[in-house]
């Protein structure tokens, strides 16, 4: 009765939800990858996580987020509270923080998908459902310490990822004290320094003309006053941009300008200790659109594609010419660009007290864009012809069994060596038929690039013996055809090859092994180009 | 002009949503181990993870849960497709296998969260957000291999989980071919197979007698059927049940009793091979609720408590006893027996041609229930003394400084080997406070089980020495002062203390490990009972 049923044809379409992907295979290996290599570094900090509900009571989101709220997903009012779904994890981490008022300083990572019903760009990128990375440090500690580990952390996780050459990524930073300064003494009025600080963050995407226009026509700023701009955010480069700060008095006589460049000055001492100077960039046309930002804002960028591209070699002279401005105005015809930054975060003291005015904590933190970060690595590691492939499991020992006519297939035989191996922790599979043939058997474990098959035999079973090939030996090797060993020995014979250096490279291997070859390319493309 | 906002009330209760909560401290960590635990056993079979999104189209979603349907989620219409939150990990992955025709067999792992908008009973790990862990094997393959295998996975996890006691967990399988068959032998209508099945499943809740009642009186099933029915669905044991009903003549003459008589036949024989006979019940009252499956069914139940409580006892007798009816009649009177089954699967073959006709796929799978897994595991290690304590975080080692008079506080120089400890993947802290006091230091390690400090004096400094401390050591010992070494060999020094064994042990220990002290007090509790 059910058989009529099945034939009917379905009566909607097979697919996930438009800007929601399914992960599998390589993709899902490459991206838990990415994670292990974030979770490293985040630990090596002493972070610990949490994990808050996928969907928050609305009242928490709402009023954080300005235009952007009207992305935000909605669950069904099917009686009781009303939901949505986390927009990103900085909220809910504020919220978790105003609740727990014993917690009054914490070093948290969480890794988790987040909602937003945008206009979905697959290839950019930009999905409705995508992880973002975040570590944030709360609690009231001296000024910058923190803020400078957060930027330490963003160099050791992308050099994690494999980006170690000079001007492979770069961390853009700016202060809002400096920014909301600058407006002031050039003569933005209070009420518009939000706005116009919004078309400054523009300047990363469009010419300077465009943003003057979007400041006198459409937020009628004067334009004396957006020409005053124009002088200060076109200024990028090292500490030397905090020299020229600083040696103007108008400006430090600004009480907003005056903290910032001291935090900026105490930042960069300690940037020097953590021996990352070189990995940032002062850049003070980056605003950042969050409202809730009150201190320190940075951004990531980075060539994003192969080594031999022409943002690449221009992202590597401009490091070498010490943060030319090349860097910036020649990004935007590299379509790899396009992904934006890859990572972005600053200092927010007063997010927690919003939800708890008694319990406010101050914060800082980074949010990584990890889907970003993903589509850069494997589109990176497609380019290479020298890494190591991406093995579909992990599995060490194929168990498999073969005969002559007659040949029983030796399942139960090949259940026990399985299980041998399994008590003893080793990674095994064996064949669901109950007489397969050698050839499929040795396919299954090619697959999957298992590196040993351990190999019954009617006979060799009598004799309490069993065969260990290691496959994929090049012709000639004095293994190629396989060891005998005794049967009770097998579990110190297998683990023995396991331990040898290379049997299970591409499973074990960081990140940054994989990519290792990468580097090397580059050096010397690097040095024909230059 | 914010401050007279930031005093004002907050107008909604600071909470999460109903039947959610906030994992963090040591619980998350716990639940981290427990993770980890399950997926290195799922890899040791070989196994690879798909990730699939939070919700699902509305209809992939439709028709598969029976009346539970009215417990999913639904995000609000806000345009564009509807959606649901997925409500188990079974459906998407019988949705991705029909979107993905030439995946022809795979062993996947998914873990991750489900919604359910049930009543929520936060002591029984009853949640509206829980997650899941879920293994299934999908292909066509010789019959009962690959089930077999799922059932020594089952016991993997467990004994991996710290689960090693006899008795400690169990079993229950049945299939529904010999469900079906006693149904039809007894003379149950062919359309109230289902119904009655139900009625059958809640055996080990209810009494016979209520179950009967239903059955007659609300079903309108006829009495003499009932209780032909009881004399089967009574019988629970090992092979033996298997034999009495293979010697019945009449019984055998049913299809889809044969079926499922023969398939009992091959998994016992394999679980002898895979040595789990003993952690198996053959229990014939054991239905399952979804209507989906379509052989093998599973179920795994657990004392669920210390060692030295009535049922553990009555559990490890009933274990010695060769199954006897015991287990099952005294379960209702231990609170911790009601969080249910910790886990619970089956075969099905037909759900995935629910989606596509054309591309049926044969799978087995088991769901692992992680909430209840942890709180049994949680009280479990409450109230064993000797555990390790899980540690706040994971840091090897805390810088600090101290000095006398005019003491600077040595920041940089902190900082300077913090970078060393970090270049070299060492895991390292340091007080964020530009003059911290020793003993705030000391007790900054001291709340994180930090295991050493390297201890930095402005004396010292000049001489190029570092002083590491092994924090914890009893008096007397002849490091309990610390050990002066030269800077220049701090990582080599500091990295042949942390691999002294028990070093890092509660960061490091494996679940097994970290219980292990449970099951001796077991053994030895267990022996003065019987």
């Amino acid at each position: 009765m059910g058989r009529d049923k099945d034939k009917e044809k379905l009566a909607f379409n097979l697919k996930t939800p438009k800007g929601t992907k399914d992960w599998q295979g390589t993709d899902m290996i490459l991206r838990d990858r990415i994670f292990s290599t974030i979770t490293t570094v985040f630990k090596r900090h002493g972070a610990v996580t949490i994990d808050t509900p996928v969907f928050e009571l609305r009242e928490i989101l709402a009023g954080k987020y300005g235009e952007d709220s009207k992305l935000i997903y909605d669950l069904q009012d099917q009686g009781g509270e009303i939901c949505s779904l986390r927009y990103d994890l900085t909220v809910p981490f504020a919220r978790w923080l105003a609740m727990n008022p014993a917690v009054q300083n914490i070093k948290r990572y969480h890794i988790a998908k987040v909602y937003r019903r945008d206009q979905p760009a697959m290839t950019k990128g930009r999905m409705r459902e995508f992880y973002q990375c975040d570590f944030d440090i709360a609690g009231s500690y001296d000024k910058m310490l923190p803020d400078a580990e957060i930027l330490r952390i963003i160099c050791e996780v992308f050099e994690g990822l494999g980006w170690k050459e000079n001007g492979s990524f770069m961390i853009k930073i700016n202060h809002r004290g400096i920014l909301d300064g600058v407006f002031e003494v050039c003569g933005v009025p209070k009420e518009k320094i939000r706005t116009i600080s919004s078309a400054v963050d523009k300047l990363d995407k469009v010419s300077w003309e465009e943003v003057k226009k979007e400041m006198v026509e459409e937020k009628g700023l004067q334009e004396d006053v957006a020409d005053k701009i124009w002088e200060f955010v076109q200024r990028k480069g090292g500490s030397e941009i905090l020299e020229t700060l600083k040696n103007d008095e108008e400006l430090l006589a600004n009480e907003s300008m005056k903290r910032g460049v001291e935090d900026m000055g105490l930042l960069f001492e300690y940037l020097e200790s953590f021996g990352i100077m070189d990995r940032v960039q002062f850049n003070l046309s980056l605003a950042r659109g969050l409202d809730y930002y009150t201190g320190l804002i940075y951004e990531v960028v980075t060539e994003g594609s192969a080594p031999d591209n022409t943002t690449g070699q221009k992202l590597q002279r401009a490091a070498k010419r010490d943060k030319s401005n090349e860097f910036e105005e020649d990004r935007s015809n590299d379509p790899s660009v396009g992904v934006g930054s890859v990572a972005a975060g600053g200092r927010y003291d007063e997010l927690v007290g919003m939800f708890s005015p008694k319990a406010q904590i101050p914060c800082v933190g980074i949010s990584f864009g990890v889907d970003r970060i993903f589509s850069i690595t494997k589109a990176r590691m497609e380019k290479l012809k020298n890494t190591a492939p991406l093995r579909g499991n992990e599995v060490d020992v194929y168990v498999m069994a073969f005969g002559g006519k007659g040949f029983t297939g030796m399942v139960r035989e090949r259940m026990d060596v399985c299980k041998i191996l399994w008590d003893a922790g080793i990674k095994a599979e064996f064949s669901y038929k109950l007489k397969p043939k050698l050839p499929a058997q040795f396919k299954a474990a090619d697959v999957n690039g298992v590196p040993f098959a351990v190999i019954l035999g009617e006979d060799e079973e009598k004799a309490g013996k069993v065969k260990i090939k290691e496959l994929g030996l090049p012709e000639g090797h004095p293994e190629k055809d396989g060891v005998m060993v005794d049967k009770a020995n097998l579990v110190r014979e297998v683990r023995s090859r396991l331990e040898q250096p290379g049997a299970t490279d591409s499973v074990t291997a960081s990140m940054d092994e994989l990519v290792v070859e990468d580097t090397k390319t580059t050096g010397k493309t690097g040095d024909d180009g230059v």
